[in-house]
């Protein structure tokens, strides 16, 4: 690659301010989504995200029916992240000339269980003739006056918060790419997903198939991020699409603040299948810059942070952890083990996660 | 091509209706843009399109600059089709590995300069691995309460019009692929552009620019779209990107209605360099199926019609033409000659716009 993503977003991104030609946006280029003006206490937020052949997925191993429902789902993902509800989508598929009817099809079947389970109308799209499959999603959403959560509020002393467990999508994604699970086993879940039509979620028993809808069924946390925001809790949010030490990086730049990560207490994917032997290391790692699950990572001031575990709890949300703290920005990104020793040797994260997905939003 | 566009987007539309998928969408999938309830006497206007290398352009003859206008002015021509304004666009890019900072920042210039001159926030987006340059640009837009035009309104006895003239895009296009014109040519377009930056528009003095320009710079007749959907006018509206023959069918189907033509009326580009030795038959051809040219085709009821080309030279606005009528559905779409004698062998027209352009709307 001549130029790396991370280079082309900050030139994008310069290029748009230095035009001024982001309009009335209320946050444009540099948040999960869009946050548009808009009418009678609801802003609008606006998305895109793309999924391709290749990069983000191998049909050898991925029926159309999942990338269809992981395509609208990271998706969405965005708008959840920013504290609003999809309402709407658009999906532009680029289809290879040897693409099937059956292709779109399940891809669409999959799309749309996803779509309706989290209320979001599918109003149009289009076919482009592509070399790869690849399916780019845009996605709108709304949030109540300004009760949005941005990337850019986290503050030294703020306590930094994961919902749910890392490193399954990534483990998943390693085991498919390894050949130690393949279309067999994909191919359970979707007729797992198939059948549990109604929660849009397979049965869970399965230890297998919870590794595998880790990647291909990101668990948003969907009412957990609409009642933060709602509450006003989060300084800052997002969803943890490059791995926490890419994504964490994300809110610290824009805030233009620091963190450390006590690496001991980030929480690791639990029901690991026996048959899938990964050590506690490994795991760690691919916690932490694997990337693709979709969980939520955000920032809480001292204030509000006191009882935050005890809320999730009564409302029945998922589980949270505290995993580290804001600091100054002089102090970096830092990743300690439990004596606050500085762990070296992490700095191949960043670099990992870049090679992991060849995509980054602006 | 193992299934036709054309089935996949019926397929897609009928699964999407079947699955009641569209969610509370005035207008959802199969017009120019999805229209959306909104708040406060405003509907929103949503939509789609990408611009694909091999399929849309060739890089060879094709500076980025111009990609990212093009991919503007296409996608917000959607939603002036409809009769409303573009107030936001996202960009999906897709980029292969050997794409420099040069050919993005360009691109971008591109675009920005286009979405400026239409008042168009550019508010996000990102970037994707691809073996093919491609980009993916979602428009948010809204009109004014009930004053959107969609395809489905046509009747009969309707009289057929068309704003300016037609073939041009599509003899510049051909021009290009056979090397009749080539990147010299479209580079001294992008410095014309460049140096026109207010208005956005190159001299229109040189006549191979302003026959490059009708490809690469789609006249997008924003004012007029506003003014017509605002008075009412239009019952059925829609941007020629396939050409006529293909695009009065998409209001044909839309409407259950038919169409006759008279091909002796359709406006031809009339300002076509002397090197460019186009037949009369064959620039017909091109304008009744080349697409491209992004003009307004819309019907108009009995009562509207009478004053109506008085109307558009009263405002200062474009040409506009008369060029047939419509009629019930079981006469099907006729293309006529001025003695109203049905021309044969006009069936390739649809086959011809596929072939054109590898991509179709919902």
């Amino acid at each position: 690659v001549s130029v790396t993503e991370k280079q082309l977003v900050r030139l994008v991104r310069q290029k748009l301010d230095l035009a001024g030609a982001t309009g009335r946006a209320l946050i444009g280029p540099g948040d999960d989504a869009a946050c548009l003006p808009a009418v009678v206490n609801r802003v609008l937020l606006f998305t895109v995200d793309v999924q391709t052949e290749g990069v983000h997925f191998d049909q050898r191993w991925t029926p159309p029916f999942l990338i269809g429902a992981r395509s609208l789902l990271v998706s969405i993902s965005d708008v959840f992240a920013m504290g609003g509800r999809p309402n709407y989508c658009l999906c532009s598929l680029g289809v290879p000339q040897t693409t099937t009817a059956e292709t779109v099809d399940e891809f669409y079947d999959g799309l749309i269980l996803q779509a309706k389970r989290f209320g979001v109308g599918v109003v149009g799209g289009n076919f482009a003739l592509s070399q790869r499959f690849s399916a780019t999603v845009a996605v709108l959403g709304t949030a109540p006056g300004t009760r949005t959560v941005a990337r850019s509020g986290a503050r030294p002393g703020d306590a930094i918060y994961v919902t749910g467990t890392l490193g399954g999508a990534a483990a998943a994604l390693r085991s498919l790419k390894q050949g130690r699970l393949g279309r067999t086993e994909v191919e359970a879940l979707c007729e797992a997903l198939r059948q549990g039509e109604a929660t849009g979620k397979p049965t869970p028993n399965d230890p297998v198939l919870s590794l595998l809808a880790r990647f291909f069924l990101p668990q948003l946390r969907s009412d957990e991020a609409v009642w933060l925001a709602g509450e006003r809790i989060p300084t800052a949010m997002i969803d943890i699409s490059d791995g926490i030490a890419s994504d964490l990086r994300h809110i610290c730049e824009a805030s233009g603040v620091g963190a450390v990560v006590e690496v001991d207490k980030v929480p690791l994917f639990d029901t690991m299948p026996q048959d899938i032997s990964l050590g506690q290391q490994e795991l760690t790692m691919l916690a932490l810059a694997g990337g693709e699950d979709y969980e939520l990572l955000f920032t809480v001031g001292p204030e509000r942070s006191g009882k935050l575990v005890g809320d999730f709890q009564r409302r029945g949300f998922c589980r949270i952890t505290r995993i580290g703290r804001i600091v100054d920005q002089s102090q970096g990104v830092v990743f300690t083990d439990t004596s606050g020793r500085k762990l070296s040797g992490l700095d191949g994260f960043d670099h990992m996660a870049e090679q992991g997905l060849g995509e980054a939003g602006q």
